[in-house]
C-alpha cells in the first residue's frame, strides 16, 4: 500500500482537514500519477456537506485531477512514466452493460465507481478523491495530456469540460446554428468556449448583465439577458440547441420558448426538481424537447482532451493552495470564483 | 352564404343550445362537407366552458368531423364531390413559413386558423366547428376517407388519431421497440392501436388495474398499473419509448424511470404545469428525453388515415345524438367513455 496525504472532509459540518491514507500498488493495468492540480468543482462541497445525502465519510472530494504518470502496470499501452494524464470523475465501472461496451461509462447501467465518495467495486474499501498526492487508476479510467497544454488549468476540463463538450458534440452542434449556453459559471464558461470551436453563434444567456462583457471575452457573439423580457421575446423561437448549465432549480420555461421547433435543452447542472414546474405546453407546442446530460464516458474524454488542444482551449482558473480549500467552498456559495478554482497540489508538501 | 345548425356555448357556464349562424359560400379552393359524424373531444369541454381562459362565444366545437363532398371548387382536386373526408383541428395556416413549408401547419409560426375558437385569418370572422350541419373549408386542410372505413369511428382519428400517430411515426416507433403508452383514454386507446400496428411490444401503463382486460383487447401485449411500485422499478430503464397521453398535471419522474437510456417520453396530453416537478437528474442520468407533440400536419393526417384503411384501424366509440351532448360532458369528466363520444349529426336533422 502506498501511503497518500490529502485534505478530507470527516463530517458534513466541519471543515476540510489533512488526512493521510493508502492507495493500492499499482497493478498490471494500473498507472499511478503523482497529482500536480485538482480543479473545485461544486459537486465536491455538495458532497462534503452532505447536501444530497449519502455521503460518506472520511472524504477526500476532487475529480478534476491532472498529475505525472509516475509509473504503469506491465500491461498499459495508454500511457508511460513521464507522460502527464487525467482522472475526472470516474474510476471504475461494470465494463460489460451496453453503455460501458459503446464507451459511456457514465451511464453504466450497474453504476459506475466515483472516483471519491464511492466503494471500489466487490469491495468496501472507500475511494478517494485528487485533493491528494498521488492516485492509482487502471489505464481505461485516465486519458492522456498532451504537454503542450496549461497544465493547472486542464484540471477542470476532467469535470466541467467533459460535462459541456459531451452535449454539445452529442447534439451535433455547429456552423449555421444559434447556440445558447445559460449560465455563465464553470461550466457556463467552458460552454462558451466549446460551442464557439465548434463553429456556433454562441449566445451566453445569463441573469447577470454585469456578466455580458465578460462572455464576450470567452468567445460569445452576444449575450442575452435572460430577466429582460422584452429581449427573450424578441429571440423567442430561434435557437437550435440551448445547453442549461444552471445547478439549482429554476423556472424552465422562458427558455424553452427560446428553442426553434423540434429542438433541444439539454439540462447539465440541474439534478433536483425543475421548480417552478415546467408547462407540458413549452413542449407540446414545437415539438420541442428537454433532455439532460451527465458528464462524458472516457474515449470522448480523451478526444475533448485532444480537441482543447487542437484549439488552445482550457480553462480560466484561480490557483489555491491546499490550506485555502475551505476559504475556497466559501467563495464558491458566494458565486466569487471565475471560473474555476483549481488546488495547486504541490502546496500539500509545504505543509 | 350558407344558413348552418349547429349546437353552441355562449358562455362558459350554461349548456349547449341550438344555435343557427353562417357558413361561406365555397369558393375556387373549397370543400363544402356534409357532416355526418363529429367526435367530442375533452378540449371541446375545456374550450366551452373557458377553463384555459380566451375563449370566444358563440362557440360551435367540434374538430374530429366526418362527412360527405357535397360540392367542391374549380380548382379542387384532393376530393369530388359524393367522396367522404374529415376535417380536423385546423380549418388554415400562414402556408409560407418553414412549418407549414413543411406540411407541419400545427407548428405554424404565425400559429395555425383552428377549426373553432378563433377567427379567420385577416378577418374578424369566427371559425365554428362541427357540432353543426355542414362546414366549408380549404382543401388543403382536408383529408380523403375512404369508404371502407366505418364513419362514424372514422371521427375521432382527426385529433385523438392524428395525435398519437403523429409522434409514434416521428420517433420511428416499430418493429424490435418496447413502447409504454401511458393512460387508456380517447388518445392512449388510439396509440395502442397504432403502436402495435407499428409493430412494436405495447404496454399499456395505467393507474387502473381494471383497465388491464381492456387494453389487452385493444392490442396491448402486457399492462403494467403504475401505482404498482414495483412492478415499475421491475421495468426500469426498458422502453424505447414512451407515449404519455395522461391530460392533467402528474408526477412525469416515475415514468421517466421506465426510459432506456437515450430513450424518448412525449406528452401529448398535459399542457399545463408539470406538477409535481420533474428531476432534472430524471434526466440527465441516462440522457433521457421529455418531449411534446401536438396533433398532427395535414400531409401526416392523411397518411395515418390510409394506415388506418390499411390496417382497419378506427376508434372505439359510443354514439349520442346533439341533443346529448350536455350529459355527455358530464360524463366525459367523469371519465365514464370508452373510449370517444360521436354526436350522430343525423340527429340534428330531427329536431
Amino acid at each position: 500500500m502506498i501511503k497518500t496525504r490529502g485534505y478530507a472532509a470527516h463530517n458534513p459540518t466541519s471543515p476540510l482537514t489533512p488526512f493521510t491514507f493508502e492507495r493500492r500498488e499499482p497493478g498490471a493495468h494500473d498507472v499511478q500519477i503523482e497529482i500536480l492540480y485538482c480543479g473545485i468543482c461544486h459537486t465536491d462541497l455538495h458532497q462534503a456537506r452532505n447536501d444530497w445525502s449519502g455521503s460518506i465519510y472520511p472524504m477526500v472530494p476532487g475529480h478534476e485531477i491532472v498529475g505525472r504518470v509516475t509509473c504503469v502496470g506491465g500491461q498499459v499501452t495508454k500511457v508511460k512514466a513521464g507522460d502527464y494524464a487525467g482522472v475526472g470523475c470516474m474510476v471504475d465501472s461494470c465494463r460489460h452493460c451496453s453503455a460501458c461496451n459503446e464507451g459511456l461509462e457514465q451511464y453504466c447501467e450497474e453504476g459506475p465507481t466515483w472516483t471519491y465518495n464511492c466503494k471500489e467495486r466487490g469491495s468496501e474499501q472507500l475511494t478517494f478523491g485528487g485533493y491528494s498526492e498521488r492516485i492509482v487508476v487502471e489505464e481505461r479510467f485516465a486519458v492522456k495530456v498532451p504537454a503542450s497544454l496549461d497544465l493547472k488549468a486542464v484540471a477542470p476540463l476532467l469535470c466541467a469540460g467533459i460535462t459541456t463538450y459531451s452535449p454539445l458534440r452529442h447534439w451535433k452542434v455547429g456552423k449555421g446554428q444559434k447556440v445558447g449556453v445559460i449560465g455563465l459559471g464553470g461550466l457556463g464558461h467552458m460552454g462558451v468556449k466549446f460551442a464557439k470551436a465548434l463553429g456556433a453563434q454562441v449566445v451566453m444567456i445569463t441573469t447577470s448583465p454585469a456578466k455580458g462583457k465578460d462572455a464576450l471575452r470567452l468567445g460569445a457573439d452576444e449575450v442575452l439577458v435572460s430577466k429582460d423580457s422584452a429581449a427573450m421575446a424578441r429571440q423567442a423561437g430561434s435557437f437550435h440547441f440551448l445547453l442549461n448549465t444552471i445547478p439549482n432549480p429554476h423556472d424552465v420555461n422562458p427558455y424553452l420558448a427560446l428553442l426553434k421547433r423540434d429542438s433541444t435543452m439539454v439540462l447539465v447542472g440541474a439534478l433536483t426538481a425543475l421548480d417552478p414546474p415546467p408547462q407540458g405546453g413549452s413542449l407540446i407546442l414545437g415539438r420541442r424537447h428537454l433532455a439532460g446530460s451527465a458528464i462524458g464516458g472516457i474515449p470522448e474524454t480523451q478526444e475533448m482532451i485532444d480537441f482543447c488542444a487542437a484549439h488552445q482551449i482550457v480553462s480560466d482558473v484561480e490557483m489555491v493552495p491546499m490550506q485555502a480549500v475551505n476559504e475556497a467552498y466559501e467563495r464558491l456559495v458566494r458565486n466569487d470564483v471565475r471560473y474555476r478554482f483549481v488546488i495547486d497540489m504541490a502546496s500539500l508538501k509545504q505543509v
